[in-house]
């Protein structure tokens, strides 16, 4: 193997291949990028794989001799990511893993291990594809990742469900005390048939090193995606990203959504967000619960929480209200979380009684539900 | 007490305060900062106090009732912090721990202790003063906070002594392995014979926390030092710094600094840090420790690591030499750490032997002498 590439190119893509290399790696061999040099179509291309993440990507290169090697990701990375723009030749000996890196300061020598060792990523030979517009996934993304569960046990709720909605794919996220819902247009893709009963549910870490891939090479108009009955693969131009999917089915959570509200709220997101980041110093230090006065009257929504040995907080704003005063008590987390993934400078609550969830949903845009439960509290 | 006064006033100085509040206090009340309002000159005074490490900061308000509180210190400033710009309004009824807080959007009210628990910061009645300029303090405090120990069983060698030199007060560290020393020019404290003999070794936390004070309010001209045989005080206009001094003969580290050399070279500093940084890559994996092959002929300095299961590295830079070829090995770190704390274009690098250390001093600007001992390795 011998090539010649740019220092920032090679940097930018190690950086991106390097977050699908697992910290604690079960077999060696993962710990290394496998380094793919392809002399036919001057190529580079660099796989990580964590046996459920796989980052492929690729990108030009003077390559000399083919080749191919795992050298260590984080010992390469940390070489790259220090050394000055300029030109980077890499070269082995046939049948050895000591892969010399020459820069113009001086060199390195890094010991790897062959490329045969490392495991081929999934590919999906027998299966379905939906292409999607970059925006519209990065739109679904961002709008439901947040409320993924975290919990490793939660199994398919620590994932985003993909699904055919009526008008075009649909994102969805729930941990059981929330729920994010993003609908998608692409008329195209709702009328084909053979799409109508997609459903599958993707590990959110996955997911969000497809974002990562994306914003940060932002030449992509679609992103493919393939899937079997287990593995799913995003294909990009130069990148491609593969996760297995998550097993079991993915709670109906349609119904959960109130079709008609008592009280409809219109509120600045920004003003409603920074006022419960302050209330949240207090409830952070009990329960996180912030109590929501909405009052028909005055027009007024009142955040208010009460933390007996700690002390109590009461901000208000000025809201647009149709319908009921209401008191009503959330998770301060949730409410947060949910305002600080839409984009929108307005936000609509939608309520019905101090026991029925609240949907919040962006003033323009595409269609977003964000559902939280409220907590019961005495008064 | 009652008072108003700006909030990015009172974020700015309990940003400052909070760092002598102990993260684990000893006392409830060392987890409160003691805020004084003086209705006769129109200041507040924030004090905070681990028992070792005190700050006092003050600044002007409008206070109508004069009164002294212990409020919860990271609540309070958890809160200011996120508070939009605007006046505050700060009241409690005499002989009662609730404090309201009255902002534009809300209140909040903050349980909090009676300010007669707070312990009084210590005061020097009868010791000595040193005036030292801020700019010559923050140099002194740059070129040699970094060669403190982290080992708090270290005792004075976790702190940096202050002694004065024949021209002026001179600031000296070492953790037994590197040395640094700052020689200020202060011609009026040299020749005061009633300064002769200072000698007072002060904990870097302190000095650190007197850095940030002067870095973030940097109206002031001079510091005055106060010290006796227990405590230090810096006092700067609206600021004070108290410690405890640290107790032991500090080392008489002067002898341990050579004063001729066989090899003297010049580098440029931040290619020898940033050439250091990709080496330190491979020596981290290892034992830190990096080759220096300083050769007269080619005027050039080598740096090479070797780590047997790991890989290898060397670069060459271009120097200025006087003197003979040499080899010698440091632990990467302490050279790295030596090179960001100081602030010339090129540095000088003096050395005798393979066994004896090298002092690396800045070109140009105040005397600051770095040492830094080899490290042995075969052949």
């Amino acid at each position: 193997m011998k090539l010649t590439c740019d220092r920032s190119t090679l940097n930018n893509n190690l950086s991106l291949a390097i977050h699908a290399v697992p910290s604690r790696p079960t077999h060696p061999v993962l710990a290394n990028i496998r380094l793919f040099a392809d002399a036919d179509n001057q190529r580079i291309q660099l796989t990580a794989f964590d046996l459920s993440l796989g980052i492929r990507t690729s990108f030009a290169a003077t390559v000399d001799e083919s080749g191919e090697i795992a050298i260590p990701a984080k010992l390469l990375n940390d070489i790259v990511s220090r050394l000055p723009d300029g030109p980077i030749s890499l070269e082995n000996k046939p049948d050895e893993t000591l892969t010399t890196l020459t820069c113009l300061t001086g060199n390195y020598e890094l010991r790897g291990m062959s490329s045969e060792e490392f495991p081929e990523l999934p590919s999906i030979d027998d299966g379905k594809t939906i292409t999607i517009g970059v925006e519209t996934l990065v739109e679904g993304l961002r709008g439901t990742l947040f409320s993924t569960s975290g919990d490793e046990t939660k199994q398919v709720l620590t994932g985003v469900h993909l699904s055919m909605g009526h008008h075009g794919l649909e994102f969805a996220a729930t941990d059981g005390h929330r729920l994010a819902v993003v609908e998608t247009i692409d008329d195209d893709a709702a009328a084909d048939e053979s799409l109508k009963d997609v459903a599958v549910t993707i590990p959110a870490n996955a997911l969000r090193e497809l974002e990562r891939a994306i914003v940060k090479h932002n030449g992509d108009e679609v992103v493919k995606l393939h899937f079997d009955d287990s593995q799913v693969v995003f294909e990009l131009e130069d990148q491609r990203v593969t996760s297995r999917k998550l097993d079991g089915s993915y709670p109906a959570y349609r119904q959960l959504i109130p079709q008609q509200f008592e009280t409809q709220v219109s509120v600045d997101r920004r003003q409603l967000l920074s006022t419960l980041e302050r209330i949240a110093v207090i409830a952070d230090r009990k329960n996180n619960i912030v109590k929501f006065t909405l009052d028909d009257k005055s027009q007024t929504l009142a955040l208010s929480v009460d933390a007996a040995d700690v002390g109590s907080g009461k901000e208000s704003l000025t809201v647009q209200l149709v319908g009921n005063s209401l008191t009503i008590a959330f998770n301060v987390r949730y409410v947060m979380e949910s305002l600080r993934n839409l984009q929108s400078t307005e936000v609509q609550l939608q309520l019905n009684t101090p026991t029925s969830p609240v949907i919040i949903t962006p003033l323009g845009g595409t269609k977003m539900t964000h559902l939280v439960m409220p907590v019961q509290i005495r008064d």
